[in-house]
């Protein structure tokens, strides 16, 4: 089988979202499989390229609450958040992730659903580890294990780890799907990484 | 005839640049014309927003470079600038192109098209006026009155109301498109730009 495609993306990054709704469709649609890589947009973006959270910048900010629920509309994506509302913190998320995919790989694609769906569709807040214990979990992990997960050492060092990983990749945006070294950034990208697969590249 | 399509954008945006080659064809076919506003990206993106240039965005930069070449291989479009180069300066090409969307309004689309053809496609110079006179211009248009609007007051002025305008209005980035006051952002949101047309919104 090839190389799977890789899905770098942030949980709280609304465009990962949609964009993690067809990834799998469309990367087994070329005999793919999709390597979840959760990343941290406040390292990337606000750190490494010194810019603002998207929400925050000026005239950007108005322009992308509207295109997420625009984007939402056009694809019957039910939003459980509020746009207005502050961001949420997404690194008991991602940590829990990391420990999950690295402790029984075979169930990362399935908590990363979860976890998405429970912080945009359902709109819960997952800022503390107590708070994934809520989250609705694939069969095979019990939500007091997912918590204990999200606050150990383990996991913030598996994450910190990936973080890095990512940022040596060259990835800053949520999300960013790579297909045999090549890189494509946006939710709006996914038929060009169709196109990718289809020709091997242009 | 219903209103024409608001396209915005800068002449040192090669995502601008791409999406000029195809908007009137894309508003004809919904029986639109296309209504050029050239603006500022160093005044809406940097003063306002309080972002850097994209070129010049840790991580990004490379990854836009990269995408830029994607693009233009991918739709067959010859780029004539080295993306490395520094970006240029459009005050003298946006300045001219007000003066004679204002004294001439028929030509605009076509010198919307002359000036991006050789900034882009040629790689030609248009930082100073003198530079506008040696672009190919539309008949009707002479090289030494384009060099001399350029540098008039008169279309600074004209120009800096169209900045000041195209903030007014929420626009940020090159190209926007605004579609009956939905604006779409974006180089790959033509076909959101073609099915909002089509359905009149969602």
């Amino acid at each position: 089988m090839a190389a799977p495609l890789l899905f770098y993306f942030d949980f709280i990054s609304p465009y990962g979202y949609f964009a993690s709704l067809r990834i799998e469709e469309l990367a087994a649609s070329h005999g793919r499989a999709v390597d979840w890589r959760p990343m941290l947009l406040g390292v990337s973006v606000m750190k490494v390229m010194g810019l603002k959270p998207l929400l925050d910048t000026p005239l950007k900010g108005d322009y992308i609450r509207r295109d997420v629920l625009r984007h939402a509309r056009r694809d019957g994506i039910a939003l459980g958040r509020d746009l207005a509302a502050p961001v949420g913190n997404p690194l008991p998320a991602a940590r829990a992730f990391w420990w999950v995919k690295k402790q029984r790989p075979e169930l990362a694609g399935a908590l990363a659903h979860a976890l998405y769906h429970a912080f945009w569709g359902e709109g819960r807040d997952l800022s503390t580890p107590q708070a994934l214990a809520t989250v609705a979990l694939p069969a095979g992990l019990a939500p007091a294990e997912l918590a204990a997960a999200a606050a150990s050492e383990e996991a913030a060092q598996l994450l910190r780890e990936a973080v890095a990983a990512s940022l040596e990749a060259g990835i800053f945006g949520s999300p960013t799907i790579v297909v045999d070294g090549e890189p494509f950034w946006g939710a709006d990208r996914l038929q060009d990484v169709d196109a990718w697969l289809r020709c091997g590249g242009w």
